[in-house]
């Protein structure tokens, strides 16, 4: 698949991409993109991302069913990075909140909590809080490779 | 510096930021940081980033004026990505627009053009467009390193 802007994926084949919720424009995570998952995104409309522990593609809420359907995907000056404008389903974050970004470096939470147990949308594929416990209280889309 | 949120700056010893304009909501540009970078961000309330070509910290707008004060730093839920919330002045990128997103995939300019020149927010230090051509035509903040 050919796009009209040209994307820069780098030594790595990836991208990093952020997810703006188009009603509430909240950034509710960061993840990274493959070639390949920007092509499914593309062509089903509903977000894909490239897990960078677990070496494969993955789509948002494929388990969990907090999909975000892509309204519009933004690059940015020099295309190596990108922007999903997306209407999410459920919350973004494992840890029920609307966004990833539910705290302020001082530790205050500012976020939406909308659920209270889903899917976590870490944009190295690593587990949030990186433990095993912390994987089993919340567990994440698919098995994550510690 | 302590933070009250622990951050996992990995392997690279760095963390993907994405800056959000506090009066439109927009996602201006995607850059990284590391500690260094994050703690003058804090201490000074302007955005610091880290390019990772010229291998050093650097400050959006301290050559081109056109800083980002940071009203807020948030933390994504794996500590592992940050949002910097910014009162932008002028344009975030150097092609003139408020925003580096002023694209679409199709190429549509879906973007506010703000300025006719001003400094590009180059996430990688990489010059926009990847040619000396263009970086002559839209200086850099600092001369970039190819």
């Amino acid at each position: 698949m050919d796009f009209e802007v040209d994307l820069d994926f780098g030594d790595d084949g990836l991208v990093p991409v952020v997810a703006q919720d188009v009603d509430t424009e909240e950034v509710v995570m960061v993840a990274y993109a493959n070639r390949d998952a920007v092509e499914a995104t593309v062509e089903t409309g509903r977000a894909h991302y490239y897990s960078r522990s677990r070496e494969e593609r993955w789509e948002k809420g494929a388990t969990s069913g907090h999909t975000q359907a892509v309204a519009e995907v933004r690059v940015d000056c020099d295309g190596d990075a990108l922007l999903y404008r997306v209407d999410q389903t459920g919350g973004a974050c494992h840890t029920g909140y609307h966004s990833c970004f539910y705290r302020t470096l001082d530790g205050d939470v500012v976020g939406e909590q909308v659920l209270t147990r889903t899917t976590c949308t870490d944009p190295g594929g690593r587990p949030a809080g990186g433990s095993r416990q912390r994987q089993k209280a919340y567990p994440a889309e698919r098995p994550p490779v510690m």
